[in-house]
């Protein structure tokens, strides 16, 4: 391997999607984070310089930031699995040029710590599976939300749809993804911590609506495959979550209604919030769904940002650095 | 149309497929109810004879049996769309072979509605389209079971492997269904009221096992579609209702244990039981499947029927009879 080092793109994503509550997310095109990785023989991890695409700071420890933690996770898995060759030293050296705001919804953290395990991976002549990667990513996610939850950090890292079917053990698919799938973003620059999010969330909830979900999530997963958008459309109902987070995020219904009417799919909130998505057939909607986004916001006294974006097939991209 | 009638197979259905709970039904090759069903001049429905393929009973007053019902339903929309054509007169004599044992939990009363206007239909020229047929059936599941409810009804009618996303509105998919699926039955013959089944479930249930069931079913919808048998297999679990009903099954979870350790890939109760499923890949498997079955249940003191049946893809099946 003559590569000097990698250059990453890693993706935002799209969790809690609709009805799939904490299983389905999706990874969008842009924006994405961006990663230099470069291997080298003097042990350690240093992270050299962070350039903020957007306002906002990362905490000053390294050891508090995410792609740290997500590589010392499989740095040390990787010690573990060369012992024989335990002088050998290895670290990296990275630079990160974040684009996607943190608290945004869209898997910041997951963007960071997806696209340093992937490259480290490359780098280290792919030791290691899908699935352990995404376990690495995970303790990013932890040290960001407090839970090492998988609903970003897996369509980051495999590309499409995915579904976290089960954590013990870990089990995660990926779905077929319908080209035509397009998702409109907006991003209002308000704070809603996760944790917050979760704690107005209901510990128990009725039979009947759980049941009205789970025929949702199942038709949403056949509409994927039947490529039939009218079915996706229909199945995009979360009748738990939404009716309880909406109130987090300004005018959430006449975003909803309106970029609906123009001829969205439908559509939720992006993780936690405050991001809101819209999925539409084709280039043309979206970007149509997009400038409502937009209309609604401008009156509003809140900054705020808009994407347009394919749904990402590919995942994580890299470049060689020679 | 020179038919003087039609033959009907109409066949038995396993609903609340484990995590698809009151969503995700599928068909058999048999049992099967048989209907000879004549189109005459003589207004008005009459059931001239029932054979009883096994030892039970039947309603004695004919409005009280669902193919009556069913059919009625349906001949009432018929009259009120051809009104310009009122002077016609229709009415069906019947003969029905009931080979599905009601409450049985394999789809006894769906299988005779479902037969009973999917004939009707093709007797009158095909006015009505499979959803239009479904709700006639799902009459005749009030009239048994309190509730019209779709899940054994649309299988039966659709073939394979359905589900019912919702009944406001009424939206129903039907879903791939891969060449090697097989179900192996035991109908342990105890009787289980639907209605007391219905009873014993609790109103609100754990967010978190809510979402760990649909987890489960977009994966088994994925499974399906992937023609993926280990993520089928792991999917087949139901948190929810499965461990509060399982008590009303005799020697329940040794069949499930037993059936799993010689190669079955999981399965359930049937509908609201007594009947028990297992589903497997191929057809050699399904039938040491339901060996195991009959082992486990011939110390028992309870009666019981064992069926080993690939999926119906078609659904209800017919002759004409000239």
């Amino acid at each position: 391997m003559n590569m000097k080092g990698i250059k990453i793109f890693s993706p935002a994503t799209v969790a809690n999607l609709s009805c799939g509550f904490d299983v389905i997310g999706l990874a969008l095109e842009i924006p994405v984070d961006e990663i230099f990785l470069y291997k080298s023989n003097n042990p350690g991890i240093r992270i050299n310089k962070i350039i903020h695409g957007t306002s906002f700071s990362l905490p000053n420890d390294p050891k508090k930031n995410v792609v740290f933690v997500a590589l010392q996770s499989l740095l040390k898995k990787y010690q573990q699995q060369q012992k024989f060759d335990r002088e050998k030293k290895i670290g990296f050296e990275i630079e990160l040029i974040k684009n996607i705001h943190p608290g945004s919804g869209i898997g910041s953290s997951a963007a960071s710590a997806a696209g340093i395990v992937f490259g480290a991976n490359i780098l280290l002549g792919k030791p290691f599976s899908t699935m352990q990667l995404i376990r690495f990513a995970m303790e990013g996610e932890r040290l960001a939300s407090g839970t090492a939850h998988a609903d970003n950090v897996a369509p980051a890292i495999m590309g499409g749809v995915t579904l976290v079917r089960s954590y013990k053990p870990l089990d995660i698919t990926r779905l077929h993804t319908p080209n035509e799938l397009w998702i409109s973003i907006i991003h209002p620059q308000i704070e809603i911590k996760t944790s917050d999010a979760r704690e107005i969330l209901k510990q128990k909830i009725l039979m009947t609506d759980a049941i009205r979900q789970w025929g949702n999530i199942g038709a949403l997963v056949a509409g994927l495959y039947q490529e039939n958008y009218e079915l996706i459309s229909r199945s995009l109902e979360d009748v738990i979550v939404e009716p309880i987070r909406a109130m987090l995020i300004p005018a959430f219904y006449e975003l909803k209604i309106r970029c609906k009417e123009i001829g969205a799919l439908g559509g939720g909130i992006s993780g936690s919030g405050p991001s809101v998505f819209m999925l539409s057939k084709g280039n043309h909607t979206a970007k149509a769904v997009t400038q409502v986004m937009n209309h609604v916001y401008s009156p509003l006294k809140v900054d705020y940002k808009t994407y347009t974006s394919p749904i990402n097939k590919q995942g994580v991209k890299w470049d060689e650095i020679f």
